[in-house]
């Protein structure tokens, strides 16, 4: 194989013929061969010289999209004007309207056949969400006195985890009625601990995107 | 390969000589060729007829201790001198005290390195466990007033997958003070649906299975 002097070049080519084909044809429905005949010229060792298989070019896919999506949850984060419990509504709000929701949903992976991405997913929850933008805020909160908790360590996890992975329609292959239950249940375990922080309008956006999804899949 | 004409003999052997291994080394350093010295005279063949990977015979061991512990939790749910609240209180104490989770515990699998394990508790949790003993329970309790919810099969699905997923420190491989703090928070969340069901020993229980686990791992 020849030597590439612009391997970032290259990843960056693939990411977004990847990306324009799973948004097309979902990501189920698109070959590694798709992918290349996309790529116009590359070979199929190329490919595999920078990723595993299809589902490794995926988790990068939505690395990518992670990335952008973290920048807007540490500027929320990190502002001085509001309080612990605003900035989780905000956290919640912001991350629910993005635009790259929509785009995620309409990826469609099945998480079943997708054993790596589940796990990447629960590994991003808890290994970067919670410590580094859920749990500074919590503490923030305690801090100012908007939120209550003795463990904001793994008050932040459980939030992350039960939103993120239990209520998302893509892991647990849920009906649009059926995710809009999982919210409200969602609503009432946060003002549980004290966070009456989920909204209606929060409920619908969901209900919304589960039916983005169950349209696509 | 000679016909056997006791398949069902085989796969019993194949998972006790597994069983033990797993027990004894732990599932990580038990190797396919430990299992075919144990079985003495077993051929390799042999075994990948009847399973995949090493993994597919932990999913069937572990399939198998689990059996026997639903029975227990459907003798519970049949009850009838027992309210809701109470029989989902009994199904936690029973499920933590029962001799068969120190042996999973013991046994200890890196998670992260076997995503179809993984996947397969999610499974189970979520279509097997949720529905068929926790669902039932909560409308038992929605009927005699004991407990409230509008969203038995959701509240169900939350509590267990909070229970044995997100406190399991096999999964999220959680110190013996961080598994402490989840429960806890577990506690806290079922408080805050009205359910005051975890107690002190419960808690306490939970802690020395992560103490359990973090000695062999």
């Amino acid at each position: 194989m020849a030597r590439n002097k612009h391997p970032e070049e290259t990843v960056k080519r693939i990411l977004d013929v990847a990306y324009s084909l799973f948004m097309e044809k979902g990501y189920e429905a698109t070959s590694i061969q798709d992918i290349i005949n996309g790529l116009g010229g590359l070979s199929k060792g190329a490919i595999y010289h920078h990723f595993k298989s299809k589902e490794d070019i995926l988790i990068a896919v939505t690395d990518r999209m992670t990335y952008e999506s973290n920048q807007m949850l540490a500027d929320i984060r990190d502002r001085s004007d509001l309080s612990g419990k605003d900035k989780l509504k905000m956290i919640f709000q912001a991350s629910l309207n993005r635009p790259v929701q929509d785009e995620i949903f309409t990826v469609a992976p099945d998480f079943s056949k997708n054993p790596k991405l589940l796990f990447s997913l629960l590994q991003d929850t808890i290994y970067d969400a919670a410590p580094h933008y859920v749990m500074p805020i919590i503490e923030q909160g305690i801090a100012d006195g908007s939120i209550r908790t003795d463990y904001p360590e793994e008050l932040a996890e459980l939030i992350i985890l039960v939103a993120n992975v239990w209520t998302n329609p893509m892991i647990f292959d849920s009906s649009e009625e059926k995710t809009f239950h999982k919210f409200v249940i969602f609503q009432q375990m946060m003002r549980g601990f004290g966070l009456d922080i989920v909204d209606q309008e929060m409920i619908e956006r969901v209900r919304a995107l589960a039916a983005i999804y169950q349209r696509k899949k």
